[in-house]
C-alpha cells in the first residue's frame, strides 16, 4: 500500500504500485472458490491465476483509494474479490452459451465439462461472489452488487434477443453495451467509493467516470472487430457480423443505406442468414469501413472518454486522479 | 394478517389464514420479474402464477410470525419473495440441465427457448432474488441468502458428480440432500426469524427445525420414487435409478449386498450403464423393496421429523408453534 510522491506515472507503474493489493484480491478469490470437485476446482484455479487484466478489481481499489483506503482496506479487497468473481462467473456462463473453447489462454470449463456442470459451477461462483459482497457488511454495497448483476443479465439477454435487429435505435445499442460491459465497471467504482466513505457527489461522479469509460471501451472493442485481424485480437475479425450481432459501426452504416436497395438486401442477408460466406463477411466489412461509420463510432467513443475524464475533477488529490486516469488508459488499451 | 384464537388448525386452514400474505409475496415476485423479452416474461409469469406449493415463502413468514411480524411485515414479504425467486431461478437452471419439458403443469422455459436464453434468464432471476434480499436492508439476511445459494449449488454439484457412487457414506448422501433441499428451507426459516427479531437461540432452533424437516422431506421424496407409480407422482417411479442417482434406500440396500456377488454386479450395472431396460429397473426396485431398505429409510425420515418438531418447544405461543407444525405437515405431504 506504499504511496509514491510522483504525480505522473504510466499504466505499468500503476500496476506495479498496485501489485501487492491485487495479489490480496486474487488470494481472496482463490479462498472462496475451493471446490470439492477436482476438475471444476482446477479449471477455476487456472482461470483466476491466469488473471486477465483485473481491470474491475483494480477499479474497486482505485475508487476507494482517494478516501479512507487504509482503514477500509479489508472491505475493499473483499468487494474487489466479489467483483472479479462475479466477472468470472459471468464468463463461465458466457463461454457455455457461446461454446467458447479458450479463455485467458486456458481451456474453458465448458470444454472439459457438461453444460449442466458449467451452469452449476457458474451459479456456485455467483453465490460465492454474493457472499463476498455480503461480507463487506455494507448493505448499500450489496444492493449495488445485486443491481449490477441484474443489469449484466439484462445486457446479455438484449444481446441474445435483440442484437441482430438492423433498425435498432442508438439508445438500444447503448443500453445493451451499458448492461453487458459498463454496468460492472460502474458498479465496481461505486462499491469502491462507498466503502472508501466518499461523499455522495464523489460516489456519483466516480461511478459515472467508470460507466462512460465502459461505454468507450465497448464501442472501441466493437470497432476492433471490424478493423483488426486474427493475430492482434486473438479471434477472427468480423466475428460480430458472423454471429449476426449489430454493433455501432454496422448500425451507423445501416442508417445510410436505403431499405429498398440491393445494398440493404445484402446487409440484411449477412446479418440474418446462417450460411454466409467469408467473402461476403469481408465485402460487408469493406462497405462499412468505406462509409465512414468507423470514424463516427470512434468519435462517439472519444466523447464518452472525454466526458469520463472530466468527472475526475471531483477528486482533489492529483495523484489519485492520475491513478484513475491511468486505469482508464489501461481499460481502453485493452478494448 | 388477522390472527385467529383457536390453537388447533389443519393445513388447509393454515393456507387460508396466510392466503392474503402469500398473495403479497407473489405480487412482489411479479414486480421484479417484469422482463422486456416477451417470451421469457410470459413463461416466468406463468411459473410464478402457477404458484407451486409456496412452502418456502410461507416458511419465511411463519418463522417471523411469533415475533415482530406486524412491524417487520414489509421486510418479511420482501425476503419471502426473494426466497421464492431463488427457488424459481434454481428450477429454471435445473430444468435446463435435466431437459425437463413441464414444470407446475406448464411448459418449461427450456422447452421454448435456447439453452443460452434459459441460462441468462435463470441468472437474471438470481440477480433479482439477490436484489430482494438486499432490499430487506439487513446485512445478516443477505449473508444467509448468499450462503444458502452456495449450499444449494454445492448440493446440486454433488448430485451431478457423486450421486452415482454406490459406496458413498450416509454423510455424503445427507450433505447432498441437505444442500439440494434442506438448505433453502433452513435459510428461509433463518431469514424469517432474523427479520422478526427473534433471539439468537430462537433463530437457531427455528433454523434447525426447517433443516431437519427438509431432510425428512427429501428422504420421503426419494422413497416415493421407488414406491409410487406414474399417476401419484406425475413421473415414472424409479426415475432416480434410471438417472443413476443413488438415494438412501439404494444406498442402504447396497450396504447389504456382497460386492463380490452377482447381485452387486446387477445393481452396479443398473446404476452405471446407459442402456438399462425397464424390466431391469423394475427388478432392482423389487429387490430394494424386499430388503427392508425402504422401512429403514422411512425410520430415518421419522427421526428427523420428530427431532424437528421438538425444536418448536422454543416457541412460547401454542398458536405459532401449531402454525409451524402444520407447515411441516404440508411440506411432508408434498414430499
Amino acid at each position: 500500500m506504499a504511496v509514491g510522491t510522483e504525480t505522473r506515472l504510466d499504466s505499468t507503474q500503476l500496476l506495479d504500485r498496485m501489485a501487492a493489493d491485487l495479489e490480496s484480491v486474487s488470494n481472496r478469490v482463490l479462498e472462496v472458490t475451493e471446490l470439492s470437485y477436482p476438475v471444476a476446482s482446477s479449471v477455476i484455479r487456472e482461470i483466476v491465476l491466469a488473471g486477465g487484466k483485473r481491470l474491475r478489481p483494480l477499479l474497486v481499489l482505485l475508487a476507494g483509494r482517494p478516501f479512507a483506503y487504509e482503514q477500509q482496506f479489508d472491505a475493499l479487497v473483499t468487494a474487489a474479490a466479489g467483483v472479479e468473481l462475479l466477472h468470472i462467473a459471468s464468463l463461465v456462463h458466457d463461454d457455455t452459451i457461446d461454446h467458447a473453447a479458450v479463455r485467458r489462454g486456458k481451456p474453458t470449463l465448458n470444454s472439459v465439462m457438461s453444460v449442466g456442470g458449467t451452469i452449476l459451477v457458474g451459479d456456485f461462483l455467483f453465490a460465492q461472489s454474493a457472499m463476498l459482497a455480503a461480507r463487506t457488511g455494507d448493505v448499500r454495497v450489496v444492493a449495488v452488487f445485486a443491481d449490477t448483476l441484474g443489469k449484466l443479465c439484462d445486457g446479455q439477454l438484449l444481446e441474445l434477443f435483440d442484437a441482430h435487429k438492423l433498425d435498432q435505435e442508438l439508445d438500444t445499442y447503448l443500453r445493451r453495451i451499458s448492461g453487458k460491459t459498463a454496468s460492472l465497471f460502474a458498479g465496481a467504482a461505486e462499491m469502491g467509493a462507498i466503502l472508501g466513505r466518499a461523499s455522495e457527489v464523489e460516489i456519483q461522479e466516480i461511478r459515472s467516470f467508470a460507466d462512460e469509460t465502459g461505454l468507450a471501451f465497448q464501442i472501441r472493442d466493437d470497432v476492433l472487430d471490424l478493423t483488426t485481424t486474427d493475430l492482434a485480437l486473438g479471434k477472427p475479425a468480423g466475428n460480430d457480423l458472423r454471429q449476426g450481432t449489430v454493433t455501432l459501426p454496422t448500425l451507423l452504416y445501416a442508417q445510410q443505406v436505403d431499405p429498398a436497395s440491393a445494398d440493404w438486401g445484402f446487409l440484411n442477408r449477412v446479418i440474418t442468414d446462417d450460411d454466409v460466406s467469408e467473402d461476403e463477411i469481408g465485402e460487408l466489412i469493406a462497405r462499412i469501413r468505406a462509409s465512414g461509420a468507423i470514424q463516427e463510432a470512434l468519435a462517439l467513443a472519444d466523447d464518452f472518454q472525454q466526458k469520463a475524464l472530466r468527472r475526475l475533477e471531483i477528486i482533489r488529490t492529483s495523484e489519485h486522479r492520475e491513478n484513475l486516469a491511468r486505469w482508464a488508459e489501461l481499460a481502453l488499451a485493452a478494448g
